[in-house]
């Protein structure tokens, strides 16, 4: 579907609920709610599907727009939604407009607009609210700088192309504030947060001449600093910023004697040929895998599992 | 002195020696290194003072273009040096053109270019490439992206415009490789660093219900995490990341009884007042000072000392 298609339909159509993705990110949530704004400015009712799995960090941009329980809808738009299996807790049902960003969208909707070439869903929908014809003020250009920023990690992750800055460049310029913003978003940790990554960088390893790295979290460590899930988010990265590591690998206690695994890898080595050995899955650069064993043995076993695959 | 009179100045002479400034980073030899190479270009004589401070991180940047020990140079030009008492180790003598950024400039040289509403001087110096008529190729290009993005932070911190994201943009679009360079300054860190940042983390603490949060860095960790002073880029910045801090203190260990201390502070209270109890000084938001003692003394009169400043 064409943008100016998607934006007909939009104003064809009346009471709308914006869905947003399983663990929500910024993206999902600075998008969907711009969006919700954007419409309700067209005289249109616009309420998010309430999503039990907002972090602290983002509530404050999904609560007000949280639809009541007694809410009846007509048209359902999913938003930076890659497939069904990510629709959030408790949503089910048909959507009836899908708005994404992800080249593996899935076609679970009647109508969708898919931009893979864009960093962000969020960079999609400033452009679906031109063509609306809606003006942006202030709220919508924070909610969708939120968006924009946190899907680049900042601008800093390897998504980010010209066109990304320039539309960062835009929003600042619509009101913004990316200073404080960003101070909220990318520099500022809880004092759990920070206690739990010295805890995992004291006890980080390297192996063969450093090329591999582990980190490990136990239960333990997360009662230590005083975490939450809260203080979870991206722990899988931590390992990978070792300076030349290629395989990096974080092993998280769930419950005693049973670890998830995450593995992320260069080219050198496909996580997904390691993750496999353990029942598990995923991309040639990202997999896991969940195994019954103490985080010691995980760890055995796993240096082993690499060294095998990666001769 | 108006950017065309300075690339007026610039072709006229040759036989250039580039200054950067003492502890040198991102933005003054990316800064330096480009100039040096279009002026090359040129058709000019152009090498960099030997900054003896240079990091590992910098040094293929640099090393190239540091000028050999009998070159006989005409015309020095200072790029991002803000005053005389920055000037690198072991370097005295007349300035013939500042090109700088910093509102402070203190008109050391004999004639400047100082662009103050720029968020780095690679912002200017690409600039005065153009004004050159040089075209900006692949190493240019990506020089200057390490100035800009080093000296915003990867585009995070306040200073950061949408002028300065659009310059960025353009550098991408003319070369520069935003996904490696950004993975090697931003996302990489030594072995040595995460141990040392694990240590401070795990000893940070938080006085006043968290509004204070003071980090120390003593010489036994340094020897723990087998850190050196390459791995001690901006430790200064670690204890302000805590949620709901206000005010934020690093303690340095330099020698058995000597400690180093840096003060970043919000809009509530003036670092530069804590720091003038001890002797030192600085600025509204950042100051320091250095005192004979131990850490846990040093701890102890700074914290009554912040308690007295910020009743």
């Amino acid at each position: 579907m064409q943008l100016n298609e998607c934006a007909a339909y939009l104003k064809e159509n009346d009471r709308f609920l914006l869905v947003t993705h399983k663990r929500p990110d910024g993206d999902t949530i600075g998008s969907a709610a711009a969006l919700c704004r954007a419409l309700r400015q067209l005289g249109k009712t616009a309420w998010l599907y309430p999503n039990p799995e907002v972090t602290d960090n983002y509530s404050g941009y999904f609560a007000p727009l949280a639809a009541p329980d007694d809410y009846l809808y007509e048209t359902v738009v999913s938003v930076d939604v890659a497939s069904e299996g990510l629709f959030p807790l408790g949503f089910s049902g048909n959507v009836d407009l899908a708005v994404d960003h992800h080249p593996s969208n899935s076609n679970f909707a009647q109508r969708a607009v898919v931009w893979s070439h864009k960093a962000s869903c969020g960079e999609l929908v400033l452009e679906l609210i031109k063509a609306l014809g809606v003006p942006v003020d202030k709220t919508i250009a924070e909610l969708l700088y939120v968006a924009v920023s946190t899907d680049t990690g900042c601008f800093c992750y390897g998504n980010t192309k010209p066109e990304t800055l320039r539309t960062a460049a835009e929003l600042i310029e619509l009101g913004a504030e990316n200073a404080p913003l960003n101070k909220k978003l990318f520099r500022t940790v809880s004092k759990a947060r920070l206690t739990l990554e010295g805890l995992i960088y004291s006890g980080l390893t390297t192996h063969r001449n450093g090329k591999i790295s582990i980190a490990t979290v136990t239960l333990d460590m997360m009662e230590m600093a005083g975490a939450t899930e809260n203080d979870c988010d991206d722990l899988a990265s931590l390992a990978g910023k070792v300076a030349g590591s290629c395989v990096s690998a974080t092993i998280r206690e769930l419950e005693p004697g049973v670890c998830k695994v995450s593995v992320r890898t260069g080219l050198e080595v496909k996580a997904s040929a390691v993750c496999e050995r353990f029942g598990g899955g995923g991309h040639d650069m990202a997999a896991g895998f969940t195994v019954h064993m103490n985080c010691a043995d995980t760890k055995a076993a796993l240096l082993q599992a690499i060294n095998e695959v990666w001769q």
